[in-house]
């Protein structure tokens, strides 16, 4: 078990692969891949992302002050890296992804209709920290497919989605027990 | 593929189950687990935590500005359970859980030693958010184990990890490949 002491970065594993949609349904819409993405806070439910400012997205999200993070399955892979590795600057990023956008049930911003969870977020704070902005966003509502539902709540089990590690895709697949259930047992 | 709308709430999947060391080696020190964790900014390289300031490692992380997310496999699942269910101001985490605190080369803090990936950090701004407090942190040092190591980086197929998922575990391993790997074969 011999540690070894390496650069100082951003060595956190497992982090989401999630896929942001930001724009309009009708109008300028965009994808981004990013996995510096984070639950902040329970009540009210927020999450954050960190946007280089570079980034196409940044400015719209900037602008709107609303995004969707949409939760990636595994067969998606391949959108994800595309989504990832080209701008909207360059290229349609829905058509070049092949998904497809749908209306939001609460903010402008389109969800991405192949990904089974879909989280509509509102901007209330923007962060600079160097290389990224960190935008902190309230949770304002989640859609879900019913295929990874089980009694009307997220089902862990029924969720095949993917990881970031360190620059590679890690496959995150199969339930390991509710929060607490472990140690209850003991 | 049927969208429901859910109640508005934290169900990002999957996010890093961690388990946060503060306080020092000789002295006062606690655990707990987060899942609100995540990257925040790559130069320099950041995370942030989120934390109940009930909570008993709030005001230790508070006091003195340091703490490590370190990295639990698998095998750790019941640990990280525990030191989730469990209050420093009952138990001595560090028994209970059955881990080693081992220093850290750049803060106060300890590493827990059975975790194969430490991330040493230092608290630079402490946002209040309602049920939370979010620590944005500077990574000041990454301590890993040669297992999980190939060329001196962090191998995400050696790493065998655990996500949580809306209150459940999740079980993370196996490498996909590296980002952009999949977008260039197209």
């Amino acid at each position: 078990m011999a540690k070894q002491i390496l650069k100082a970065g951003t060595s956190l594993t497992p982090i989401p692969a999630s896929i942001i949609s930001c724009g309009t349904v009708e109008g300028k819409k965009n994808l981004i891949s990013l996995a510096w993405v984070g639950i902040v806070n329970s009540d009210p439910p927020m999450l954050s992302i960190s946007v280089r400012p570079q980034r196409h997205s940044h400015q719209m999200i900037k602008d709107s002050g609303e995004f969707v993070v949409n939760v990636p399955t595994r067969e998606l892979l391949e959108a994800v890296d595309y989504c990832g590795n080209t701008s909207g600057r360059d290229v349609d990023k829905f058509a070049g992804a092949g998904l497809t956008a749908l209306p939001a049930s609460k903010v402008a911003a389109p969800i991405v209709a192949e990904c089974p969870i879909n989280l509509e977020c509102r901007v209330r704070q923007v962060i600079p920290l160097g290389s990224h902005d960190l935008f902190l966003a309230e949770i304002v509502a989640v859609q879900a497919n019913d295929e990874v539902l089980e009694n009307g709540r997220l089902s862990a089990a029924k969720v095949h989605t993917i990881a970031y590690c360190s620059g590679e895709y890690v496959n995150v697949q199969g339930g390991l027990g509710r929060n607490g259930s472990h140690f209850r047992k003991k």
